[in-house]
């Protein structure tokens, strides 16, 4: 691509390092940017410093947090014993969207996947043993995606938790295996968290 | 969406805004801005806000510019008196990567278009007719895109200029009728306008 522009093509550069945004598009955003009023750019630029400047993780279940303690673990009236495993902030966001789940949530930051060198050191497994541990919880659900890495990281975290005399649930598999729990449209998942079952039974599917 | 971060939730807000981009995406995005290092994102805002901030139109042929006049006029082994005619700075690049003009531009702005209430007056037309009156054109070449809209913006400055002993051409129709320019690929737009053609030739075709 030639540009006539230093200023543009750093623009360009930066947004087309986006994941999923190739240069063209990073072009179109550019110059719609520039049609925009500067107030446009200025706003957007400052949303994107104060959050990744500002932003915090909830130092209870890594939920993404404006304060040390996120909104729903800050919330004295849903059931902090009733814990929700999720991989992804995302999945945290869809499953209110359901108002499927009164009880907290533990965020893994992913799952198990030595295909990408994502081992259970890599995810915060250890503060959800120890939340087990210390007998503060009542019943786990397990709300990862169904895929094989999902049910890897499952079960090493059942392993664990096993031996304390803890529910541990799965969601009900009326999402389509294989399929991502992201994408998974609303009602789909509310059900499928309403109708979870005991992990134990899913290892017999 | 339920967001548990106004920090999260106005970037994505902020990057929704963007033409093509939907909440979903959005997210995604600003999710994965937060796993980079602060850093890439104080490029990004720098690179978006030098942009907006210092970006200049070129005196001469309203090219994008960093500086009053853009690197192909400022080029003295360009031949100044053979003038492209294009919508916009994305033609500008499409051209350029081609190689197969060596004269210089001018950037219209849009073409001529009464569905979207763009009028002759929003564009830079009277720049153009203004150097052919004062001689400094031998030939101009219509780029505009084959549509019914670059048709009656061609056919509006063709007859502001006809009295003027210049030669017109529009670039050759090996681009298929209706398709927007920018999208040829690189060997039919070169061609295209190493084949140009007479504008008379062309409005009896
Ligand atoms: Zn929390
Ligand atoms: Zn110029």
């Amino acid at each position: 691509m030639e540009f006539s522009s230093k200023l543009l093509e750093n623009a360009v550069n930066e947004i087309s390092q986006l994941p999923g945004i190739g240069k063209r598009t990073a072009l179109r955003l550019a110059l719609h940017l520039l049609r925009q009023p500067k107030e446009h750019t200025h706003n957007l630029s400052n949303a994107l410093l104060n959050m990744v400047n500002d932003l915090k993780l909830c130092k209870s279940c890594n939920n993404i947090s404006d304060n040390d303690l996120c909104d729903i673990c800050a919330n004295s009236l849903r059931k902090d014993d009733v814990i929700c495993v999720v991989e992804d902030i995302r999945d945290v966001m869809a499953i209110e969207n359901t108002a499927s789940h009164k009880g907290l949530y533990h965020v893994l930051g992913g799952k198990i996947s030595p295909m990408d060198g994502v081992g259970p050191h890599d995810l915060n497994i250890n503060s959800l043993v120890q939340k087990v541990k210390e007998g503060k919880v009542k019943e786990l659900i397990f709300a990862l995606s169904p895929t094989m890495e999902g049910d890897t990281t499952n079960f090493y975290i059942y392993k664990q938790i096993k031996d304390y005399s803890i529910q541990t649930s799965t969601i009900a598999r009326g999402i389509s295996v294989g399929d991502e729990l992201e994408y998974a449209d609303e009602i789909t998942l509310g059900r499928s968290i309403l109708n979870r079952i005991p992990f134990e039974s899913s290892l017999k599917l």
